[in-house]
C-alpha cells in the first residue's frame, strides 16, 4: 500500500476534457494549511495556470489544495485563459468549501484552446463527491495525457517517535527537456518545514531530477512542480533530520523523473548519459544534452545499434571545449573509444545483450576538467512519431 | 542537357564500399589547374579526409581533382585513417597520371571503420577507364549514401562574348544541421577567379545555403564543400561580372541545399522558417533552429497538423529574447497567432490544403528588432526512424 502522508485527500473525476473515457480532473486537498514550494517552466510563453499560480504565490505561500486538469493546457489563451483559470478555482472552491485563493491550479494538454467552462461547472458535484473516496493512484491517473501509466514514488524518513512521509505524483511523457516540460509534479509531505527552507529543498531536488531528463528537447508552457508540506505528522523536524528529508525528497523526485523517461512517448529504453571531465558542470550538461537530444543517437539505440560514431559526432558539435584525442567513451561499461579511435573495431557481439536492456549507461570522459552532469534520455521510435503526428487529431 | 563547365571530366565506379550494387567511388578531374575554395565541418571530431585536405590546402590552393567515396566516412579512425586516406590519393594519382598532392579527398558513410584498401586498389583500373566516359549525373550517383536521388544544380553567367558555367553537385540527406553535415558539395566553374576572392565567394554562398538548412540537428565529421574554378572559359571576369558570378554561385548552392532538405531522410515536406524582428540575426537563427529542430514541430507537420502551439512553445524556449505579446506567427500566409493568443480558434479548414504541400512557409515576427534568418527544415517521419534505426545493420 502506498504510504500517503497524513492529512492529504484526493479526488478524481471525468470532466470530459479528453476524448478518452477516464477521469481528467483531479484535486489534492490538505486538511490543514500546507507550506508550498513551487518551480515553473522557464518557457517565455507561460500557460494561464502558471501565470495565475505565480501571482497567488506572490501573495502567500500557504495553500490548501491543488486543482489539476488534463486535456486542456490553457496556454496561449490570452486574458480569457487567465479568467477561465480563475473561474475554475472559484468553482472548485465552492464545491469543496475552500476559498479560491486556497487553491493552486495546474493544466496539461493541447495548447491554444479555450477551456469549456460548462464542463468545469458540470464536473463539480462529482469532484466534491469523490473527495477522500479515491486513492493517490486514481488522482495520478486523472492527470495523465499520453502517459502510459500513473507515476508515483514515495519515501519515509525516520523522525524519532514516528515517520515523516513523502509522496510524489507526476505526469509527463513528451515535451520533456531542460527545465522540466509538459510535466507536472506534486510532492506531498507531512513534515512541518519553514517556507524558504522548503522552497530551497524543492529547487535542489528538481535540479537533480526533473531538470536532468530529456525526451525530445522540447520544454512546455505548463511545467509545474508543487511541493506541499502540511506538518500533519505533528512534530518539528530537526536540523539533522532536514538533511535526511532532503535526501528523501531527492530520491522521490529522481524516481519520478526516471519514470517519466521510462514512459517517454514511444520510448523503448533509457539512456543514462554521464559526462565528466568537462571544463565545467555547464559544459558537461551541454555535451550530455547534445548527445541525449540527437535524433541519430536516439534512433540508433532504438535500433539496438551501438553506433558510437553518432555519439562522438554529437559531442564534437555540442559546443563543449575538449581535445578529441582525450575523449573516452564507454557504453554499458565497455570502453569503446579512446585516443581518437575505437578501442576495437567490432563491439557488436559484446554489446548485443546490454543494448536490449531497459537502461543503457553511456559514460563520456572529456579529459579537460572536473565538470560533470548526468542526463536521462529516451530513445526515438516509430511510436514517438505516431503519437506526435496524430496527437491533436 | 546539363551544361558542364569547360575542362571538367568525371569518373564513377563500383568499389564495393557499400552493399548496394552501384558505383560508390567518384572522381572529378579538371584538365588544367583549378583554383580551390573549401569549407569544412566545424565538428571537433574531423574525419581523416578533412584533416588531410586541410593540410594540403595549407600548402597550395590549386588542384586538379577531387576523389570521393561513399560507404566509409573514414572518421574516428586515428592515424591509420589518415594513412589510408593518403594511400587512396596515391592510388588514384597513379591511375590517372596525376601527383597525389593534386587531388583532394572527401568521404561519407559509416563512422569509425577502417577503409578496406584492397577495395581501393582493385577499383583503380575501373576508375581510370571510366574517366571522361560518364556524365555528371553518374558522378553524383556515386557519392550518394541514403540519398534518394542525385543532386545537381547549375547556372550560366553571361560574361560578354561567351558564358561562364557553374555546376554544383551535392549529397546529403541526414545529419544535416548548422555548419553543413554529412553533406558533400562540389562546385565546378570555368571562370578564372583569384584565390582569396573565390574563397570569400564560396563562404558567402555556403552561409546562405548549406548553413541554413536542418534535417535532424546533427553535424557530421565529414562535411566538405570544394569549389573549383579552372578558368577554362578562357577570359578574365570583370568586377561587375563578379557580382553576377556571386549571385549565380549563391543560386546554385541554394538549389542544392533545398534539394538536400527535400530529400531529407524520410521527409515528406520542407518547412521554410523565416524569423524576423529579432534582436539580432544570431537570435533569429537561434529561434529558427529551435523551431526547425523541434521533434514536436516536425512530427506535427508530418501529421499535416497545424499544431502552432508547438511552434510557439519552441520559440519560448529558444533562448531568443522577446516579449510573448509581440510575437506574430503565420503559417502558409495565414496569420495564426498574435497578442499572446490565436487569431481564431479553428484554422484546420483554412490550412488543410497548404499543409499537404511540399513546402510550407512559417513566418515568425518577434517584434523586438531587425534580426532575420531563413532556415529550411525537414519534417520527422516514421521513415526517418526506420532509416536511422537500421542504418548500419
Amino acid at each position: 500500500m502506498i504510504p500517503v502522508p497524513q492529512g492529504f485527500r484526493f479526488a478524481a473525476v471525468k470532466a470530459g476534457f479528453r476524448k478518452e473515457d477516464r477521469p481528467d480532473l483531479g484535486l489534492i486537498l490538505s486538511d490543514g494549511p500546507a507550506q508550498v514550494g513551487a518551480v515553473f517552466t522557464k518557457n517565455l510563453f507561460q500557460a494561464a495556470p502558471v501565470l495565475v499560480a505565480k501571482r497567488l504565490l506572490q501573495q502567500r505561500d500557504v495553500f490548501r489544495a491543488v486543482l489539476v486538469n488534463s486535456g486542456q493546457a490553457n496556454a496561449c489563451t490570452g486574458e480569457q485563459g487567465v479568467a477561465d483559470c480563475r473561474q475554475s478555482l472559484e468553482l472548485a472552491a465552492a464545491a469543496t468549501g475552500l476559498s479560491p485563493s486556497d487553491i493552486l491550479p495546474a493544466s496539461t494538454g493541447v495548447i491554444g484552446k479555450h477551456m469549456d467552462m460548462d464542463k468545469w461547472a458540470n464536473a463539480m458535484p462529482g469532484l466534491s463527491a469523490s473527495l477522500g473516496q479515491v486513492d493517490a493512484i486514481a488522482f495520478a491517473r486523472s492527470i495523465m495525457t499520453t502517459d502510459a501509466y500513473p507515476k508515483l514514488a514515495w519515501a519515509e524518513v525516520g523522525g524519532g517517535k514516528k515517520d515523516i512521509r513523502i509522496l510524489g505524483i507526476a505526469k509527463g511523457a513528451g515535451m520533456i527537456q531542460p527545465n522540466m516540460a509538459t510535466m507536472l509534479g506534486f510532492i506531498l509531505c507531512d513534515a512541518a518545514v519553514e517556507a524558504k527552507t522548503w522552497q530551497d529543498m524543492l529547487k535542489k531536488a528538481v535540479d537533480l531530477s526533473f531538470n536532468a531528463i530529456t525526451v525530445d528537447g522540447d520544454t512546455s508552457t505548463n511545467d509545474t512542480v508543487y511541493a506541499l508540506a502540511n506538518g500533519a505528522a505533528g512534530f518539528e523536524i530537526s536540523r539533522s533530520g532536514r538533511n535526511e528529508l532532503q535526501q528523501a525528497l531527492n530520491g522521490v523526485c529522481e524516481k519520478l523523473a526516471k519514470l517519466i523517461v521510462a514512459d517517454a512517448e514511444g520510448g523503448t529504453t533509457t539512456l543514462r548519459i554521464r559526462v565528466h571531465g568537462a571544463k565545467s558542470d555547464a559544459e558537461a550538461e551541454k555535451a550530455a544534452r547534445t548527445v541525449g537530444n540527437s535524433p541519430l543517437v536516439k534512433t540508433a539505440f532504438y535500433g539496438k545499434d551501438a553506433n558510437w560514431g553518432r555519439i562522438v559526432a554529437a559531442l564534437g558539435r555540442s559546443g563543449a571545449a575538449f581535445d578529441p584525442m582525450d575523449v573516452v567513451l564507454g557504453i554499458a561499461g565497455v570502453t569503446i573509444f579512446r585516443d581518437g579511435e575505437p578501442v576495437r573495431f567490432d563491439f557488436d557481439s559484446v554489446l548485443a545483450a546490454p543494448l536490449r536492456g531497459k537502461e543503457i549507461a553511456l559514460d563520456v570522459s572529456l579529459g579537460s576538467g572536473r565538470g560533470e552532469f548526468v542526463l536521462y534520455a529516451s530513445d526515438l521510435t516509430h511510436e514517438y512519431v505516431s503519437i506526435n503526428a496524430d496527437y491533436r487529431s
